[in-house]
């Protein structure tokens, strides 16, 4: 007997919290050994492909998969709890809402540790569907006072902040270049660009940034300079950033950084000392998505929906 | 809305026809670029891995995944059918009945193409749960007249006579040691066996030998001298079988034979001239299973269930 969860029920029970403690979770798990990961593949299909990640938690006796099929009409995103003795399918949840809140969740777990503690200002770039929770999780760890948001559209700006002001703590301002703001501690950039949108100018020291939208080696969100300037460089795993950060695969093809010099984000729970920051030091979180993110919090999740006699039993 | 299939539903539709034309098909598809096949992932867990793999067939719009945990209390393998523009599970279906055919068709379809029209005798080493079907199938497909059955426990070559002679046109015959007929024209063998069982002293000219037990780089079925001795070696999937064909991928890193050398089983179709046999050939099918075979059957399973009303509907 497994538990299906829809999208809807799935949104009565997640929250920002629930999502940074999991994606928090899920690096200590990685350092520790406690938990596996690998990379997406993706099956060539048609005009499309079917992406397909997966997982394992030694501690909870889970496995699990993420699986979804890119469409321009809206891709629907599925993970797959099991049983890591048997294989026997533990839950099936529809994953778009959870998706959305571990992606935002990592910025904002990359940025508690990362990030100057008095950070105060954050440039948002892109108001996608996925940007949201990258602010929202920034603004529930620090005590912001502003969120610059910038997209290429002003109705798309205007129409993220009238959406969603009253869920933050702190102000959002929509900027119309991301030159305007000159006083920002954390840049956070999630879209589908193929080209760099951040330039090195914006870059002041003491900056942190969340790259979040590349999850292809063809695009990029940061120029190389950028690259070049940061004193640590972070990505949520070494093997997947390989095939997928373009930000770091461009650099990297022409000689100029080397992977042995890009860190995984876990293993700052391994060796906090050594990756402690000065406060002028630049950093970077690459973040292509992890499949044990996805995990952990899609078991939190059953948990909860089953306290909440929430979900449609799949009886067999 | 998607369908979920049990072991003793998929039981009762099931036959070796379907799973040899399921294969057959597979390769054809592959041949003319309409299908597409992922090899073997596998997530290590604790003293077990997840494995899974991925297939997609662009002219029924469906995509798959094979997911199992192998357990030595009794593995359960599952198919999943997704639609493969949307991603929604179309069907769920317990796969081991559907794996053990498939598997079985496997080594038909192989001996079809490349064992000698008039082969009469067949050699068939293990008598393990994967056996039966590999037999099975080549029952199926030739006039045979004998299939002598070895395993090092003569109680289980009994056990498998006593167990299935009904279902056979040709005669089984147990044999206390491999070397017993000299007259074999195809040999099948399906073991787990880490060192060579197939000695080359018993592979006469003319012989088809399908080795189909290997799924892993560390376990051997055939010994060197007899992949030196083939004339041609086809593979079901080249990919697949650089990771996992410990029978090719041992002489391999000795530098005795090169992949280049190494055939897929798809091209015959597409240079049925360049691959078909001479009477003396000796030929080798290497098998480590593809997930295309499993998604073609599980496929038209899914279809002869709805046309009988068998399966649970997941009504989400």
């Amino acid at each position: 007997m497994a538990l299906y969860l829809t999208e809807s029920e799935i949104n009565k029970i997640i929250d920002i919290k629930i999502a940074i403690d999991s994606v928090e979770e899920s690096f200590r798990m990685m350092a520790n050994g406690e938990a596996v990961n690998k990379p997406r593949e993706r099956l060539p299909l048609g005009s499309t492909s079917m992406n397909y990640m997966s997982a394992g938690i030694d501690s909870a006796n889970i496995t699990g998969l993420k699986v979804y099929v890119p469409n321009p009409m809206g891709t629907k995103f599925y993970v797959h709890i099991m049983n890591a003795e048997t294989g026997e399918i533990i839950s099936i949840i529809e994953a778009n809402t959870l998706g959305q809140f571990r992606t935002g969740a990592a910025s904002g777990v990359a940025s508690k540790f990362l990030a100057n503690r008095n950070s105060s200002k954050v440039l948002l770039v892109g108001t996608g569907f996925q940007s949201f929770t990258q602010a929202l999780s920034i603004d529930s760890i620090f005590d912001l006072e502003e969120i610059y948001i910038y997209s290429r559209s002003e109705q798309n700006r205007r129409n993220f902040i009238d959406l969603h002001q009253s869920k933050f703590k702190s102000k959002l301002t929509q900027v119309q270049n991301i030159f305007d703001p000159d006083d920002v501690d954390i840049i956070n950039i999630i879209t589908n660009s193929k080209t760099p949108v951040i330039d090195e100018k914006i870059v002041n020291k003491g900056t942190h940034i969340n790259a979040a939208g590349s999850n292809h080696s063809l695009r990029r969100e940061l120029d190389t300079k950028t690259i070049l300037k940061a004193n640590n460089i972070f990505v949520d795993d070494l093997d997947q950033a390989k095939k997928e950060c373009g930000d770091l695969i461009y650099p990297e093809s022409l000689g100029l950084i080397q992977w042995r010099n890009i860190i995984n984000f876990s293993d700052i729970f391994r060796f906090p000392k050594k990756y402690s920051r000065q406060t002028d030091d630049i950093t970077i979180f690459e973040s292509q998505g992890l499949a044990i993110w996805d995990l952990v919090l899609a078991n939190k999740l059953y948990t909860l929906a089953k306290e909440n006699n929430l979900g449609t039993s799949i009886d067999v």
